[in-house]
């Protein structure tokens, strides 16, 4: 299999973004452009992630790779839910080791917020053909990870402070990150006493609706080493899918898709012990219970200990791995296709040193990058390598 | 780069199917198996292409993979417009070709007659942010393409009775497939008489609205040797896209796309006289005038002479280069994301002589697919050897 590595990230100001949709996606183009040292005439694919539903464009990669400069480049458009920037990535990835390209683009881009909230929120509960949940009961997805949450603290015990925590620290994150939608820091005391949208899950508990998009430039290694470029390797790719149908799933306190695109990445990167061999991970924090369930399903720690690994500061700064320096979806933003790009972009800046007052330490000069669609429905991890 | 075979495809009859989204899928995804000889728990991965935009169902690879049985192995949705069933081959292959899984299933699948004509047509016209085409002018797809047939009437004189003799021949081929759309024979004065839907463009030249589903299995050359599996080889692998802006295209009498797409296809599979190297291809013939400027465009005839090849018939059985021998998306009906599969499926079946009364002569066992999505705005181009 060739190597791949990524030579170029870029990513926009996450939040109410007043710009169209192609306008959005350039600022994160622009930004992993110059950051490679390539220019658009170089890059021979252009992949585009695009939830699609909460804005007006309907075929959203076309009006995208015009404005960017990928006229000729750019066949397609991926989609896995929140988990499409992911997707996208592995769609350059994989025309890459495969030998058809040396050098494409994964740009992920949404507009949320051209819809009201309500209208969000029903959008997402209705997607993917979710059986009865939506439809009789009107499920939407804090609803869905209330389950969840209800589930965790009912087997194990995890609190409702312990998942305040996460929210906690995304927050002190994102109040460094000038690009993350909410820069202001949150105490305990503040996400316990917001209000409840989904009992056990607060306002504080959710990640926002935002607008916002990221891009990453990968290359095979001989283009790295024919121009000289700086690369972070891609050593493992993982994916996986899951039910619809909740009444199907096995329980509730994780999620499976997870457990399983994590070993198909760590085999492929010959990860035996991702505390031990992983520096940074960002994982999918669309509620802070996600967080909790993600630390167990990823071998952090072991299933039900979520809670304490979060109280006891392990995923911080000096902890065991530093989880969502740059803030996560709970405090930077959630624009569903810019989200799994924005990780590659958050792990490559820290692999390389670049992430100024958010940088973690390295030893391994390794992390991860953990993306869910759904509840589970997509799930994808990447292991990037410096 | 590994080598990739395709060794299993199923299509669904196309036109007004009463059945859901998921079940027209299962339909391709079970004729599939069973020509591979294979189960679903053998395929590692499922991409799924659905432009979706006529339905209902917004994130339609959940519902597909989870009735389809690839709960675990569907982690992407692709969409390239009306060539979306391309984009979704393009990424099983390069998975395959990359080395991550060796066998991966491609699935095509549209329902679009969930809304009416006119929302239909609204759709499209709308898609992809084709800037003021639509919305000053109310542009759909009858009216772009009629610019391009008109544009070809006035600087090579092809004629309405050229552009019906490729409705004719696809209706003549057509009644011999049970699975097309229509099953029924045309004469030239039947499309000549038809109404005008957009000078010079009649009813009988356009494509109609379909159901349908097409799938292929595709597969490593390691596996197709481990399991002696009947393959038909992806020799080579096309694409381009172009400026959605109209003003911007550097003429209307062919699409630049499909000439980047096909060169990109012929370099790799060393097609250096596609006439005399190829025994059978389809071509993207949504409207008749486009499958003329296909023939050009691909290089089958010169530029200006489409018209004419028609006439003399070089695009029919015993002609130079049968084209379109299941009654291409004219006659056999054009389900978005189903069409590019369907041409897979079509030159497979081609190739391996299975194609009944509409079975063409092999001399090279090599065949060719050209599927377009727009006017251009997405282009792909498949080689297969057998």
């Amino acid at each position: 299999m060739r190597k791949v590595g990524v030579v170029g990230v870029g990513c926009s100001k996450f939040g109410n973004r007043e710009v169209t949709l192609q306008e959005l996606a350039f600022e994160a183009v622009y930004e992993a452009l110059n950051d490679a040292g390539l220019t658009q005439e170089e890059i021979e694919l252009s992949v585009v992630g695009c939830v699609g539903t909460r804005t007006y464009e309907f075929m959203p990669a076309v009006p995208v790779n015009e404005y960017c400069g990928f006229v000729g480049k750019g066949p397609i458009r991926v989609e896995a839910a929140c988990a499409t920037g992911s997707a996208a990535i592995y769609t350059a990835y994989t025309s890459i080791a495969s030998g058809i390209v040396d050098l494409a683009i994964a740009i992920g881009v949404e507009k949320m917020t051209e819809v009201d909230t309500a209208t969000s929120n029903a959008v997402g509960g209705r997607a993917g053909n979710y059986l009865w949940e939506f439809h009789q009961y009107g499920t939407t997805f804090p609803a869905y990870y209330a389950m969840h949450a209800s589930a965790h603290m009912a087997k194990f015990g995890t609190t409702e402070e312990q998942m305040a925590l996460v929210a906690v620290k995304a927050h002190r994150n994102a109040a460094k990150n000038p690009k993350a939608h909410f820069q202001k820091e949150v105490t305990v005391e503040t996400v316990l006493k917001s209000r409840y949208i989904a009992y056990p899950l607060k306002l504080f508990d959710c990640s926002p609706i935002s607008d916002g998009s990221a891009a990453a430039i990968l290359a095979s290694e001989e283009k790295i080493r024919e121009l000289n470029l700086d690369a972070v390797w891609i050593e493992g790719v993982g994916y996986s899918s899951d039910t619809s149908n909740m009444t199907r799933r096995e329980n509730f306190v994780g999620l499976k898709a997870s457990v399983q695109a994590s070993r198909m990445a760590y085999k492929m990167a010959k990860i035996e012990d991702p505390i031990k061999q992983l520096d940074i991970a960002t994982v999918h924090d669309c509620f802070t219970i996600a967080e909790i369930m993600a630390y167990e399903d990823l071998g952090f720690c072991r299933k039900g200990e979520g809670g304490k690994f979060a109280e006891r500061g392990e995923s911080d700064f000096g902890g065991k791995i530093p989880v969502n320096t740059f803030g996560g979806l709970k405090a930077k933003g959630h624009p569903l296709a810019a989200t799994g790009i924005a990780m590659i972009y958050e792990v490559t800046k820290q692999l390389r040193e670049e992430a100024g007052a958010l940088q973690v330490d390295l030893k391994n000069y390794r992390g991860l990058t953990h993306n869910v669609g759904g509840t589970g429905h997509f799930a994808w991890v990447f292991i990037l390598k410096r």
